[in-house]
C-alpha cells in the first residue's frame, strides 16, 4: 500500500506544490503549523531518512537547502527550523517550519487552517521567492 | 565573543564527545531531552545551518547520517528525530534526539539529569555502537 505522500507524488492526492525535481518533491504541509510549513520528500518510499543511501540522503538535504532559503525569504520570520519526526507516516519526510519561537515547533499545537486561496497565495509567495 | 559550542569544541567548557573531525563535532546534550540527546555542530561558527556553503552543509548532513546510525543502534528508540531551532545559540547546530512519542522531541519540556556516570555511560555506548 503506497503512503499518503506516494500518493500526493503521483497527483492522487492534490497538493500545494513548491519544487519538484526526479527524485525530490516539496508541498505545503496540510496540516501546518504555521504560515509555510512545508514538507520535502524522497519519491522513493522509504521509512528512515538515514537509511537513504548516502548519495541520496546528501541530495536530498541540498534540495531542502534551497527550499528552506525560499521560505526564509517568503515568509516572515526569525529562521526556518527543521524537524524529522515520522511517527506517523512510513515515509521519510522533512518538515521545514518558519520560526519565531521555539513553541512553533511544538507537534503537539493545535494546526493552522487556511483556505484554498490562502495556500495558493502562500505557495506563490514561496515559489516565486 | 565566542559560543558555548565554541568553547565546547575548543576544550574550555567539557563535553561528552561522540565523534569529531577537522570540520564537525558531536556531543551530548548538556540539557537532554531524552537520554541519548545529541547535538552535531560544525566547528565554523556560523548561525543559521542553510548559510553554510553547500559543500559544508552537505558534509554536516553525511556526519550526521553517521552518528544518528550510532545513537539508533545504542538507544532503545523508536526512531531518530532531528531538529534544528537555533533560537538561542548563534551557532548552527543539529539536535538528534531518540524518539519513542512526537512529545520526546518538545522543547518545551523539563530536560533530564544525569549524572557524570550515566553521562559516561551513554557515551560509551553510542561511541562503541
Amino acid at each position: 500500500m503506497s503512503t499518503i505522500f506516494s500518493k500526493i507524488i503521483n497527483g492522487e492526492i492534490p497538493s500545494y506544490k513548491i519544487a519538484e525535481n526526479d527524485k525530490f518533491v516539496a508541498f505545503l504541509d496540510a496540516m501546518p503549523l504555521v504560515k509555510g510549513h512545508t514538507l520535502v520528500v524522497p519519491k522513493k518510499e522509504i521509512d528512515l531518512i538515514f537509511d537513504l543511501d548516502s548519495e541520496d540522503y546528501k541530495e536530498l538535504w541540498a534540495f531542502t537547502q534551497e527550499i528552506a532559503k525560499q521560505i526564509k525569504k517568503a515568509i516572515a520570520c526569525k529562521r526556518v527550523g527543521v524537524a524529522v519526526v515520522g511517527l506517523e507516516v512510513p515515509h521519510a519526510h522533512i518538515h521545514l517550519v518558519p520560526l519565531n519561537t521555539v513553541d512553533d515547533l511544538n507537534f503537539k499545537n493545535v494546526r493552522k487552517v487556511f483556505t484554498p486561496e490562502e495556500y495558493k497565495e502562500i505557495q506563490e509567495s514561496i515559489t516565486k521567492a
